[in-house]
């Protein structure tokens, strides 16, 4: 007889996690790979039995953890020995201190960027990517799959090679080279869509409810409540790299919102934990305005989030139904932040401020991040004088056609030919 | 009176280095922005008084130190403050056991990637510049310049602009659109030449020696002594990540032969210090067919290199006048290695290899490291039964073009044309 999962005796060791908790009418289930609420159909995440006792004993441990997201694995649904299982191992990236940037955006109070175009596959996908394969390793998936604008396709193809895993991903056919080399380059399945990512995830929806999909771990549809928890190490990393210290104020690209919203959990956590001191912190969202639907409904002080088609550079949050939008709206409330939005010469704008600052190459996702604080602070909304962190999830690399950058001068060469150039000195 | 500089009071604080020292004629001169003995036109390198007593102390400082090339301070050319001042932080990138390579290429000794794409602008070249730095600022330098295949461009001008200073680099007029606009993107001036490496090479050393380029630190010129340093990190790194311990073999590529000339030099100085135990190792330098000088010279019993005409898809490497190539001659037969090269179909499918079974996407001159300890192992010169350490310094988003991987199928978005598309479990 099969023995029943219990929340005291789970059918699967993911570490801390004991269950999976509607984040609407709060029934419990057993951890496995679902994703919407039997009883009310709302989105499911993770609970845990996080680690009690002494605050102290626990930042030593995880100080001396290796420098990737596993030194936060008694905080995630990972199993105690996951760092020694083949995996990408990403995270612990730079917390940039921009005392440059800082000087052009007149803020005094700290400004630090968070940089993730450092990961293996450099965007933050790799924290998600990275919990979902022992999800599906928990859960006997051999194939690994997702809907993806990009990034995430890089992400998966990756994780799932070295996992030792299959893959199989689906993309809008219309991504840029450098998404789709790198989508492509690790050897699984790759397939574009004659769409955009709203029906790039309509068509893996019904691919899940069918028997072509049986066996296929989708990390971002079934194994979603795992995968989302991965963004929470943004908000542990940034605390611990900022000396345990809650940051005032966080600005946060949103394309689903998830990650955005797993923040914020992150940060809860840490609190509750005693890991930082409890005090406010303000959360901000970005958006592109070419796909600003949160944006849109935060400035009317709307409660849902109407979709939008997304026409905008910043393809990696170009999402028009965001699964989130309504928890991003929520927190952006709640902590007093605002979402915001910046067009599209605003966004490359903001792509080359940080790279002639700081020499960070930043993706779109970058530029409204930076686009986003610059008009927050020229706004009044964000306060200069306090201690400020900017996401940056992605790397300038795979949105080579947004800056079109391109050399001074072409010569000859000879002195003479430079000197003509009028570059010298 | 001006203070005459002498050894024992260096006219600047550049850590332990005490000194420049002829390669060939051994004579010393003050440190400063001089690369070529004056006596015998040699190249100049480094002349350290490196720390004395407890090899533990100096690991514990070491392991405590942050987590990039700083932790080394005590052993490059580097003020002590260097960790606190404006730069990049490159460096402690990943060391990855390979199991699956290993698999594949019937290495049992244990096969290990040193992933240096996982530096700021994804090359190892952010090591050499951030050395660079550090003598610009000592020599009061504002512009910091280069000629480059492409990676140094990048690591320059994005390390200028964290450091505050100007820049102005020179590139081939043909190099990839990834590392032209990273070159460009972070405001610096850059000047495309039309000609190969070997003449923009020239060109920047006519530069040199004109009023133009007066105050100007070329980091592969000027710098070169100090900038070849920042190479050194890698042989520390490599010997840290595998616990204080030398690899048996390294298969490190060649474009000057710089690079492998500096790790053979920091596992010495690893073992004169006591921080590894004393063992032979050997090096294998790679080189590609198209751009194979030192290969052919190691394979003609040679001890000159005679330049070529480099036509290859290893831009990075196409250097066909290698400066150090005699030095790498000289250390891959003391050390019992070799000097091999592939071809570019060779490249393409190391690159790949690699992608599909750990997961990491390399630029050419990766796929000539891993290409080159495939064809080492079939000919029986690299022993797959020893610890095996293999280079990538670089970035395949830098290099798209090379493989040209696209999607396996684009469809409409509904389950009959998946499902016609064959590729479902």
């Amino acid at each position: 007889m099969a023995v029943q999962a219990t929340e005291s005796t789970p059918s699967v060791a993911l570490g801390p996690a004991v269950a999976l908790s509607c984040r609407e009418c709060g029934e419990r289930f057993p951890l496995g790979p679902i994703f919407a609420c039997q009883e009310c159909f709302g989105p499911l995440e993770i609970a845990y039995a996080l680690p009690s006792g002494d605050p102290e004993a626990l930042k030593k441990q995880i100080e001396a953890g290796p420098a990737n997201i596993w030194r936060y694995a008694p905080l995630l649904p990972v199993p105690a020995d996951v760092a020694d299982k083949p995996n990408l191992n990403p995270g612990f990236t730079k917390l940039v201190k921009a005392d440059r940037l800082a000087a052009e955006l007149g803020v005094t109070g700290g400004l630090y960027v968070k940089d993730d175009s450092g990961n293996p596959t450099h965007s933050f996908k790799d924290r998600v990517v990275a919990i979902a394969v022992e999800a599906a390793r928990a859960f006997g998936f051999t194939t690994l799959s997702c809907s993806s604008t990009g990034n995430l396709a890089g992400a998966v193809g990756a994780a799932a090679r070295r996992a030792g895993l299959k893959s199989c991903v689906f993309i809008p056919h219309d991504l840029e080279p450098g998404k789709v080399v790198m989508a492509a380059v690790y050897g699984g399945d790759l397939v574009a869509i004659e769409g955009n990512y709203d029906d790039v995830n309509r068509f893996c929806s019904e691919l899940i409810g069918d028997p072509l999909g049986e066996g296929w771990g989708f990390v971002n549809v079934n194994l979603r409540p795992y995968y989302g928890e991965g963004s929470k190490t943004l908000a542990y990393e940034i605390c611990e790299q900022l000396g345990w210290r809650l940051p005032d104020q966080l600005v946060i690209p949103i394309a689903s919102g998830s990650q955005l919203t797993k923040i914020d959990k992150g940060l809860k956590e840490l609190i509750a934990l005693g890991l930082v001191e409890d005090k406010p912190y303000k959360i901000f969202g970005a958006q592109a305005e070419g796909c600003s639907p949160v944006s849109a409904a935060f400035k009317a002080g709307h409660e849902v989030v109407k979709p939008q088609k997304p026409n905008t550079i910043a393809k990696s949050l170009a999402i028009g139904n965001p699964a989130d939008g309504p928890y991003v709206l929520d927190i952006a409330r709640r902590t007093g932040g605002a979402v915001e939005d910046v067009t599209d010469p605003q966004i490359v704008d903001a792509i080359k401020l940080l790279a002639r600052t700081e020499g960070i190459f930043a993706e779109t996702a970058g530029g409204v991040t930076v686009g986003v604080t610059r008009k927050l602070i020229e706004n009044g909304v964000l306060d200069p004088s306090l201690t400020t962190v900017v996401l940056n999830t992605g790397d300038g690399l795979k949105t080579l056609d947004a800056v079109a950058s391109g050399p001074t001068a072409t010569i000859r060469p000879d002195l003479d030919a430079f000197r003509a150039a009028g570059l010298a000195g």
